[in-house]
């Protein structure tokens, strides 16, 4: 599916966090989007409402984006739950009829959905469900303890605070050093970009350690260092489950802990998220009955903040725990990839 | 299912902890049990293996099984990773052939399978895979923040020690003071045993605390307090992840602290578990940054050890803990059920 060419369905929601997987795909591979479907923001260019994307188009509709020849149609957006809202079944139908394949990273599985299903066969086109878990034979295996090789783990105080996008920027930029380094990609985004990884949270609860340990083990194979992409936070009411799954199924010995300054809760509940300091010690300490493990830098998503006030954040974040702190989007991964001590 | 008379499949395994689930029907509800299968014990009665449960008979195969008029052969053994060992797929083509439906907990779906599933239809006889995940429409909402009513987790130093039956045995007790309480399964076996509840460990990872919730808010409709059976444990390397989001699902105000004295490691892992005073801290703080929670009360399995002895671990771990603590199958629950301090 890698070099397909994707229209991009992010209706109503085209937005850095709102429509996390179509910003991740536009800011790391443009060069494999079309176009983003959007009404509400057609006509204007991906550029006013991400700050980036260049001259990418918005449309409408799936009449409106086979005009720039894509073959497949990408549901870019993940809803909290991952079900497919009614209204995107009937654009999900038209791409079909279009001719395009499907990509979509939805807890519905849109290959076992009878209409859906039924319409791709008869146009002869494939549907991807990103999120179809496979179940492996058995449970985890603790065999990342006696590894060769460094993993390190991203993860953050709240869901979309920066997981992947720290570890994507950050294997980009040991291997522009010259180090072996593996991205590791464990939700539907790291997946749909480096095309091959598993969304962990679709897989049954008993089997989430036992795929994050095998795709790291496979990381390892060929490369000196895996990043592995953390899910959620293990303060999240709904997700933490997911997080600790990962954290343990990986085993890291360095962790990144991923944070956005300007947000003061997690979204839909009632949980204030703790000063940063609190939750680097909750991540060692939910490592240390199995093995030890740091959290050895911070990384700041500021992309809603002003340079100063960026700045300041990274510098109150680096006084109250102590840590390099950096938002590699904004200004690379340097700093962070030196706190790692990896080396070619 | 409730009523049905069970043969249950246990070869090579019947005992406390190795047949998990069998041994709890057992104990709990011998007068739903025709006869056991283990070709290993065959002839010696069932409490020889287990030390409880009296006449009911351990038979060869399903041909000697039928001679007790089970009309349900259940399969009662949950090997690590859950799935169905190849040999025991004759026994489910026997039992079926035999006229018997089949219960089973495992990880593989039997109904599912198409040998088996072929065989059922054509005999006619139905199968019940009780591990089968109902996947729900969202994800948790928190919704027990502001519930009415006692919330009463049990949770562990490892798995297979002692959550489900420290939970059981404390609603039954609940229930004999005149205090309205339910007992809200989320396992396997629980599920067996109370004919309702969901196994959230086959549950995909962003649904297993909704899940849990929906579970909770079910049983305080009817009762004053629920008393969630809590899985696994936060220092499990494989099933920590479903351990955090009953944790975090059911939102307890109390937590019961169960354990083996005896075990001293993680089975089949390279992990020690820590003091229990560490195991109390560990579990509180994990719910501190969404909500307080404290560990009441000890729960030990002492099956294992002589009179002596378990008094002696009590006693052992009420100085280590500052806290209530007894075996309830031993010595039943009024010690504990007194720290919860919930009365009629």
């Amino acid at each position: 599916m890698r070099s397909r060419r994707l229209a991009i369905l992010a209706e109503g929601k085209l937005g850095v966090l709102t429509s996390k997987t179509a910003a991740c795909i536009i800011r790391y591979q443009p060069e494999r989007v079309a176009c983003v479907i959007d009404s509400t923001r057609a006509g204007l260019g991906v550029e006013a409402a991400l700050g980036f994307g260049g001259r990418i188009p918005v449309v409408a509709s799936v009449g409106e984006a086979v005009r720039f020849s894509p073959d497949c149609l990408l549901v870019g957006i993940a809803p909290r739950g991952g079900a497919l809202p009614e209204a995107w079944r009937r654009v999900v139908l038209d791409a079909i009829g279009a001719g395009l394949d499907i990509a979509s990273g939805l807890h519905t599985m849109l290959g076992e959905d009878a209409e859906i299903r039924r319409a791709a066969d008869a146009a002869g086109v494939t549907i991807w469900d990103i999120r179809k878990p496979i179940v492996p034979d058995g449970v985890s295996q603790g065999a990342l303890r006696d590894r060769r090789g460094r993993v390190i783990l991203t993860v953050g105080s709240d869901c979309s605070s920066g997981k992947m996008t720290v570890a994507y920027e950050l294997v980009a930029f040991m291997k522009a050093q010259g180090i072996e380094a593996a991205f590791v990609p464990t939700g539907q985004t790291g997946v749909l970009l480096a095309g091959w990884g598993q969304a962990v949270d679709r897989v049954p609860g008993d089997f989430m350690a036992r795929v994050i340990e095998d795709l790291t083990v496979q990381a390892l194979t060929g490369s000196q260092v895996a990043v592995v992409e953390g899910q959620g936070s293990l303060i999240h009411p709904a997700y933490s489950g997911v997080t600790l799954a990962v954290l343990h199924g990986c085993w890291p010995d360095t962790m990144i802990l991923c944070h956005q300054p300007s947000r003061i809760r997690i979204e839909d509940y009632d949980v204030t998220i703790p000063p940063l300091k609190e939750l680097v010690a909750m991540y060692e300490s939910a490592c240390r009955p199995l093995f030890r493990s740091r959290v050895a830098a911070i990384g700041l998503n500021t992309y809603d903040l002003d340079e100063d006030r960026a700045a300041a954040e990274v510098a109150r974040a680096e006084e109250e725990t102590g840590l390099p702190t950096d938002d590699p989007v904004r200004w690379g991964s340097a700093r962070i990839c030196e706190s790692l001590e990896v080396g070619p």
